[in-house]
């Protein structure tokens, strides 16, 4: 299918045709660059929710009771669930969310893994994402394991954070350390029927209040302001607190919404998308250069004989580039 | 200075111009790349030791035995200490450091740290270590903290790397997991002399042996093969154990030398070098385009207003530079 008959489709609201489109962006296939340029006036319905949180605190089981609370409120659910930490991608984890949401159709749940690079693993997280907007999806939960950077970089294409923990799981205390803290927008005890609930409770609240403005996903440039982190209790196999959850993510939406950071994010976004082409463009140059110079190979044995260095090489190969630079700009 | 004169000055043993070399490469100054250019051909004769561990682990306690361990058999020795999470370099802890190593100017310690980009802290300290390995420092000794990407990238400048611990600090299998246990050559447990350190020493020795080949920073493309990472005690602030490391040490160098994999090395570093430069280079040109065009905030107007996407966009930035390159291609 072309990504134009492909973009018409998702447009159109077809499920395969969107299955199939994350699919193309997830892998980079050829003709993702178009699809989603075809799609990109076609986004911003979407609310976006980010889910992290350690191995063990029922992450997916909250996510699967948040899409089923936005079903019950005629909203469209998209769930991207990425693991950086696995190889694979779909197979069992996608089979079981499938059964556990019941195959309600309008929920639409995709395994994505670290098949590439992991600074790929966020950029192809934000394109399922844009994916789904453009499909139409009301709310999108983009839910991720653990609290390393890369982690942190694929919870962060999500306007609202939540971050989960568990009452008194050592783990978790070394989760806040790692950074986490700082991007959560809400925080969510969850098993708050276990003993200690109460008391991690009380030291996350304690954290936020000390930490004051520092904490929450949309604190650089001082966005943090004017929200104070809740902290909400779940017991999401019981889908205890569930409610009050979907209130603090509406708020916070609403908080975004009229303080005009939406928009500020749309374009923060768009520019950083830009800038990552741009860099993807001028690497794939790069290759091109050194190919046509005889291939890498050829050029490390030019600097191990000692006939050139790489900074003189690298001046050598990029000078037609920047001659080309300075037409440009003297037109 | 002229980078000709600095390199010139390197090159004849001056402290004062390796001083202000690297300061150089450290803030990529104008002349960088002309001074490491100049110093390129003269690399090679230092054996270059990584370190890392978290904090308290005695670190610097134990760079510094290592070093005077060196001078003791009479070689020059260079230290840089990283800091990936520090905003600053320099002043107090260097000062600390010269204290420490009493002075001797045969051994030249510079702190870096975070100033710039993350990945340009590791750039910028394999190119300190480039600097210091063409003044003809017989070892080198990078040093950094803690257990991230950032620091494995750069303890990976090193040729061999020492990963610290102390005994049962839940920490350290905390560190060990986040994949540091492969990058290690050599395994130290400092304060030996703690309760728990033999159990310490047969939990890592475990860790190797299930590991099999798996560990060590050259087990990429194979290379691990016929080396079984050690184990070694020490008390640092007491001296003990320091001469078992650096035999450990030299065992695993001969073993670089003599398989032919400091040369392997050798290109690896300088096809990667080569192509950080070129990356550099075109990104600095894409962005001159971009400038020329108005800027990034005027690209994300266009792209707001719906008259552009960033993937048209992207197209068009590159499209006069993709000419260029079928042309130079076609020659």
């Amino acid at each position: 299918m072309t990504p134009a008959a492909l973009a018409e489709g998702v447009l159109a609201g077809d499920q395969r045709a969107l299955a199939r489109a994350i699919t193309v962006v997830e892998n980079r296939e050829p003709g993702a660059r178009e699809l989603l340029s075809r799609l990109h006036p076609h986004r911003g319905g979407a609310a976006v929710v980010g889910v992290t949180g350690s191995p063990g605190t029922g992450k997916s089981t909250l996510v699967d009771r948040l899409a089923k609370a936005y079903r019950a409120k005629d909203l469209t659910v998209g769930v991207v669930a990425v693991d950086p930490a696995s190889p694979f991608s779909g197979g069992a984890v996608l089979g079981d969310r499938i059964r556990m949401t019941g195959g309600d159709m309008d929920v639409f749940v995709r395994s994505m893994s670290a098949r590439g690079s992991l600074g790929g693993l966020s950029a192809a997280t934000a394109d399922a994402v844009a994916v789904l907007d453009a499909f139409g999806k009301d709310r999108i939960v983009v839910e991720t394991v653990g609290a390393g950077q890369n982690e942190v970089d694929v919870v962060r294409t999500a306007d609202t954070v939540v971050v989960l923990v568990t009452p008194q799981s050592g783990d978790d205390v070394q989760m806040l350390k790692a950074g986490i803290l700082e991007i959560g927008d809400v925080f969510v005890v969850n098993k708050a029927d276990l003993a200690g609930a109460g008391r991690t409770v009380r030291d996350l609240e304690e954290m936020v209040h000390l930490a004051g403005g520092r904490v929450g996903s949309h604190r650089d440039g001082g966005e943090g302001a004017g929200w104070t982190p809740p902290v909400v209790e779940t017991v999401a196999t019981e889908g205890e607190g569930i409610d009050d959850l979907v209130a603090a993510l509406d708020d916070h939406r609403a908080l975004l919404e009229d303080s005009g950071r939406l928009d500020r994010r749309a374009r923060e976004r768009d520019a950083e998308t830009l800038r990552r082409l741009l860099r993807e463009d001028v690497g794939r140059l790069v290759e091109a250069e050194l190919s046509a110079r005889g291939g890498l190979e050829a050029a490390v044995d030019r600097i191990e004989a000692g006939e050139t260095t790489p900074y003189d090489l690298a001046a050598e190969l990029v000078a037609p580039f920047e001659r080309l630079e300075r037409e440009l700009a003297g037109e």
